[in-house]
C-alpha cells in the first residue's frame, strides 16, 4: 500500500503523560490514539496488527472445536445477581448504566454468567458435549487507575473461550491441551522462547490456574522461575507447600517482573450450579457441566510484544504480526529510481507480499528512514541511484545493523521464499 | 462443515414476546440468541451472514479508498460538551457511566466527535485531504422502546465512514459517488430491486439527506414512493415544496412502510467549527472541514433481510451472504447412501463451496428437512436410496417448490460454476 494514503503520520513527542514504552511507541508510529486514560482507538497500522494476532488465535481455536459467537456487551443484573457477582463489593470493576426505565444493566466485564446462560438453551444431554464457544470482542473494565499504556485498560479486545465438560476428567484432558495451543499462539505471534507457564491461584474455584507470563519491567506482575525448566510461581502463592507440590526448588527460582498475556482456569462447577446447567448422562442421571475459561487479551499481548521488541528508533515486529512485512524506500526522485522502485512495488504485490511504498514527496530521505525505523516492518528495501548501479538494491532487517546488497532481481525470490517458508 | 458438531438446535416456539418475524425465525433457526429486550448474542450461523455482510462493506470502503479504524465504545464527556451532544435533552438516547472517580462517561451512540478530534490530530494540510475514515464495530443506544427484534436494539453492530473534504464541492462529488456504493452493497447482499433511495431531512445540517429504505411491514418509516422513478420521499418531509425540488408528482407517489437500512448525511461544517478541524489550503488561508456520515446497519440490514426472503417454513437467504451456500442431507443410513454423500462433502469441500452436511444422526429425515427450510440454505442436496438406483441425486434451491434430480457427477459442477457466476 502507498504510504501518503494512509491519514496517520508519525509524531515526534508521545503525551506527556504516556509513560509506557508501548504506548510511546505505538502513538508516535501511528498505532493507536488516545481518547482518555486507559481509552484507545486503534488507528490503520495498528488495526492491521490486531487483525493478523486475532487471526493466529482464531485459527488455533477453530482447530481444537472452539465456535465463535459475537456476545451481547449489555449485561442482564437478574442473571449476575444469581451468581452473587453483580454487587461492586464482589466484582468492583464494572460500568453500570441504566435503562430508561431506571432498570439497571452492566457493560460486560467478563462472559461467565451469559455464556452459562446460553449453554443451559442448548445442551441437555451427553452427547451435546463437550462444547468449546469462544468470544473475540472488546471488553470493558472500570480500572481505578488505568496504566502502562495497552497493558492495563479501560476497554480492550481480547478473546475468550470457555469450556463445557462431562466431568472433571474430559476437562483436564482439554486444559492439558489449551496448555500446548496456547504455547503454539505465543510461539506463532514471535513470543517463541519468552514465555513461562505460570502456577497461580485458583482462587476459590480450584488450586491452581495457568498464567502465560512474559518477563518485562514495566508488568505488574511478581514471578519465581526456573528458567532451565520454564516454569514460573506467581507471588500469590508463592509458598513453600506450592513450590515442593510443583517439585521445584527455591534456590533455582529467580524474582522477576512479568506481564501475563494468557491464564487458562478451571471454574468447576462455581457457574453451572448456580445457573442450573445440567445435561442427562448415559444412564439418565443428571449432572452439572463442568467448566473451564481460557482468555488472551488481544490488545494487552500486542502492547507486550512492543514492550520487549523495540529499540532506541522505534517497534521491531515479529514478522507473523507486522502491518506489512516490507517497507520499500525510493531515495532520490529520479526515473531510474522511481522505475525500478515503482516496478518492485508491483511484483511484490503480485505475489501476496505485503508492502508499504513510501511514495511520500514531502519528505525527506533522513524522515522517511526515521519513520521507517520507528514503524519497525521488519524489511526495509532501499533503491537509491548509488546502487542501482551495481544493478543492486539494499535490503536490511529491522534488528540488524547492517544492510546488505542484493541484485535487484534476486529480492523478489528471496523475501517470496521468507515468507513461504515462515 | 459438520451439522452435529453445532451447538445450536433449531427451536420450535421462539419467545412469546418476540413478535417481529426477523427475531422469531433467526432465534428458532439459531441464528441469534435474545439476552434481554433489545439485546441479542450472534450465534455461530448467525456470525456467518453477519461477516459475509460485513466483508461486502468492508471491501466497497476500501475500494473508495475508505481506511479503517477500531475505535473506542467508552466516550469523553468533556469532547461532547464541545459540540453540545452531551446532555440528554440533546441526546436522548446516551447510555452513561462513571468512572471510579465519580468521573461520566459515554458509551457511544455514535462516532462524529471522536473522528472529528482524531481528524485534528493528522490533517492540517489541504494536500492531506479528503479523508474518508470507517469502523465497523458494536454502538449502542438507549432505546426507550426496542422492538422489531434486531431492527431496533440497544446493541447493535453497525459501519460508519466519515468524509473529511476541502470544501462542498469536493464533498458532494464523494457524496454523489456513495450513493452508487451504496445501491452496489445493497445489490451484493441480495436487495438488487428492493431498495429505494430516500430523500429525508437534512436535519439542522443541510436540505436533504439520503435513506437506503426497503419496504416492510415491520418498518417503522412511512415512505411515499415513485414506484417507477425509484425514488421515494421519507413522511417526515413529504410536503409539496420538496416534492417539486424533486420533480416527482403527488399522483404518483404511493405511502408505503419501508425500513431504513443505510443513509448517508452531509454534515457540513457542523462538527469541524466547534472541535476546530481545519486546514491550511493552497494560499496559506486556515479553512474548516466539510464533513460527510455514511451509515448502515449491518445486524439491522441482516434482520431486514429475513423481513423479506422468508415463507411459512423459514428464512431464504440470498446466496452472497447465506451461511452455507449448500446443505447436503443423507436420507437412509445406508452404506451407499453414506458413501455417496461423504464423497460430495469432500468433493465441495475442496472446491470451497461451503456445505452443511447433515450427518446428525439423532434426527429423523422429517425433522431434517423442516431444520432445512427453517435454516435457509440456497441449495439442497438430498441423497437417498431411491434416487441413487438412477445415479442421481435431488437438488433444490430454497425459493422453488420443486427438486430436480441431477447425475451425481454433475452435481459438483453445476455449484461450482454457479458460484463463480456469482
Amino acid at each position: 500500500m502507498l504510504q501518503s494514503e494512509f491519514f496517520t503520520k508519525t509524531i515526534k513527542q508521545a503525551p506527556k503523560d504516556e509513560e509506557s514504552i508501548n504506548a510511546q511507541l505505538l502513538i508516535r508510529a501511528g498505532f493507536i490514539y488516545k481518547e482518555m486514560a486507559g481509552v484507545y482507538t486503534i488507528l490503520p497500522f495498528g488495526l492491521k496488527v490486531l487483525r493478523k494476532i486475532e487471526n493466529i488465535i482464531r485459527d488455533a481455536m477453530d482447530k481444537i472445536g472452539g465456535q465463535e459467537i459475537y456476545p451481547a456487551t449489555l449485561q442482564n443484573k437478574a442473571l449476575w445477581e444469581k451468581t452473587n457477582r453483580w454487587d461492586d463489593r464482589v466484582v468492583d470493576n464494572w460500568f453500570k448504566t441504566k435503562l430508561k426505565n431506571g432498570q439497571e444493566i452492566g457493560i460486560g466485564t467478563t462472559h461467565e454468567e451469559p455464556f452459562t446462560k446460553l449453554m443451559t438453551k442448548y445442551v441437555s444431554s451427553y452427547d451435546d458435549l463437550p462444547v468449546y464457544l469462544y468470544e473475540i470482542c472488546p471488553m470493558f473494565r472500570n480500572e481505578k487507575r488505568a496504566k502502562s499504556g495497552i497493558l492495563r485498560t479501560r476497554e480492550y479486545y481480547w478473546k475468550a473461550l470457555y469450556s463445557f465438560s462431562k466431568n472433571e476428567q474430559e476437562h483436564n484432558k482439554f486444559y492439558e491441551k489449551m496448555k500446548g495451543v496456547y504455547k503454539n499462539i505465543f510461539k506463532q505471534v514471535g513470543l517463541r522462547d519468552k514465555i513461562y507457564l505460570t502456577f497461580a491461584s485458583g482462587g476459590s474455584f480450584s488450586k491452581y490456574s495457568h498464567e502465560f507470563q512474559t518477563l518485562c519491567n514495566r508488568g505488574e506482575d511478581i514471578i519465581y522461575l526456573d528458567k532451565e525448566k520454564k516454569i514460573a510461581i506467581n507471588k500469590e502463592i508463592y509458598i513453600d507447600e506450592a513450590i515442593k507440590k510443583l517439585g521445584l526448588k527455591k534456590e533455582n527460582l529467580v524474582e522477576e517482573k512479568a506481564i501475563e498475556v494468557g491464564n487458562i482456569f478451571s471454574l468447576g462447577y462455581k457457574f453451572s450450579e448456580p445457573l442450573g446447567l445440567k445435561y442427562k448422562d448415559k444412564d439418565g442421571e443428571e449432572r452439572f457441566i463442568y467448566m473451564g475459561s481460557y482468555g488472551i487479551g488481544i490488545t494487552r499481548l500486542m502492547g507486550a510484544i512492543v514492550e520487549i521488541y523495540n529499540d532506541k528508533d522505534g517497534i521491531i515486529w515479529p514478522e507473523n504480526i507486522a502491518p506489512f512485512m516490507i517497507h520499500l524506500i525510493p531515495v532520490e526522485k529520479t526515473k531510474s529510481v522511481q522505475r525500478v522502485a515503482d516496478k518492485l512495488y508491483q511484483d511484490l504485490q503480485k505475489q501476496n507480499l505485503e508492502v508499504l511504498y513510501d511514495d511520500r514527496t514531502t519528505k525527506m530521505i533522513g524522515e522517511k528512514f526515521v519513520d521507517c525505523d520507528l514503524i519497525g516492518i521488519p524489511w526495509r528495501v532501499v533503491v537509491s541511484k548509488k546502487t542501482l548501479k551495481q544493478d543492486r538494491v539494499e535490503l536490511k532487517r529491522r534488528n540488524k545493523k547492517q544492510p546488505r546488497l542484493l541484485e535487484i532481481k534476486k529480492i523478489l525470490p528471496f523475501l517470496y521464499e521468507r515468507k513461504r517458508r515462515k
